[in-house]
């Protein structure tokens, strides 16, 4: 299975392979995967970010599921890697995990047919989308303070190449808080499935290498707090570990 | 006064500044502004928009004036140079154009006070920041296809350097189509002012240079349509024009 990530060692910036339960660099040498300093395994250019594309998750919000996607967008400042911390807002009441499969574009396309999506796609990896939702006007597109902050997207490990993943509709989701599921879900039950995505997407904007689409999370939101270890898994993806920290002033 | 752009010329990105009526690559040689094809003065990092941030226009709309900022993210697919085409989609029957001032970041910071706030910033451009109000659900954070259509946001032609403008507070806008002037208003009438906006968007996220805030735009939208020749200008910083053109399909 290839699976590639982003470390930095040595004062640079260094892609490395999964190699058994390490990582290996391009000259060879390895090391465990707690050694290293993680970074987002791609460095996002656009980044689409699904809003209640889970019928379970909508209702948990007492929403009727969308009849279009409800798409936004994240700037890079939000996104942290593996193992990295993310900065609770002293005043949150209401911050969120989200665990959503990130599907990774590899090649640039417009009026993509949902026939030939998969062709577009590089890989999968998993992001943590955390939202805080103390400042939630709108659910349908959620503001800056919701959704973009410093930190508040970790993702990765890898990218795990498309290859690998027989079925990406077909993979369970699970978060976990200091060792407790709280949250378990399956992309099948995506209400737009990723060629329509694309699809949909690409029928206006260009998609370029290295676009990100976060597909949404299921059911099963839980409040977060400084010191919890959250960890996201997507079948066949792997583990996403980060920890909530009380934000330094 | 210190103006710089960036152009395509022999199979190459370079920086220019402006000479007299042209243009000036580093090596010294010179070409006329309407030889050169033009890109955007800067590659937009995370690019803020500002909804309904003049009074006037909000109230053209109907719309009290927001008590906060309301901004959302583009993404670089929809930026285009100076003199490019931007293309109407052929089922829109209200594409409206929208020229503003464009405050581009010139330093890393994050928790700005608005005292502050200019040393932020390397300097201004134009925006012309066309909206398909067709697909228009939210007024407050309006949807892809609204602003984040490929061509759709004509940037340019050149980067002036903050300290070749007094006050940025205080520049006439000005948008003429076909050579008939549409849109008037001034920088003085935003709601949110640049420095307000710096102070609020650095208070939860980190600002980067070549960052860019678009601060939205004053009263007087009317329906653009293939063939049209807009031309957008804010005093002290240029006219940036660009074409209307019917989508191929």
């Amino acid at each position: 299975m290839m699976r590639k990530g982003r470390i930095a060692i040595g004062g640079s910036i260094q892609e490395v392979v999964q190699q058994e339960d390490g990582v290996q660099l391009s000259d060879g040498r390895t090391y465990k995967e707690e050694e290293v300093t993680w970074l987002p395994p791609v460095e996002p250019q656009t980044t689409f970010v699904l809003g209640l594309n889970y019928a379970d998750h909508a209702s948990e919000l007492a929403f009727e599921p969308p009849k279009e996607p409800l798409v936004f967008l994240k700037g890079p400042n939000t996104f942290i890697g593996h193992n990295a911390e993310t900065k609770r807002p002293e005043e949150a009441t209401h911050m969120h995990y989200e665990c959503e499969l990130a599907v990774v574009i590899g090649k640039q396309g417009k009026h993509i047919k949902q026939a030939e999506a998969y062709d577009y796609v590089e890989g999968y990896t998993i992001a943590n989308d955390y939202a805080i939702r103390d400042y939630l006007e709108n659910y349908y597109r959620p503001n800056l303070k919701v959704k973009n902050r410093d930190t508040c997207t970790p993702i990765g490990p890898w990218i795990t190449s498309k290859e690998a993943i027989q079925d990406p509709m077909n993979l369970a989701l699970r978060t976990k808080v200091n060792g407790v599921t709280t949250q378990e879900g399956t992309t099948k039950d995506m209400v737009f499935s990723i060629p329509f995505l694309i699809e949909y997407l690409s029928s206006f904007m260009t998609l370029q290498p290295d676009d990100v689409i976060l597909t949404g999370t299921p059911k099963g939101l839980a409040k977060v707090n400084a010191g919890d270890i959250v960890e996201a898994e997507v079948e066949g993806l792997g583990t996403l570990k980060n920890t909530i920290i009380a934000k330094p002033e």
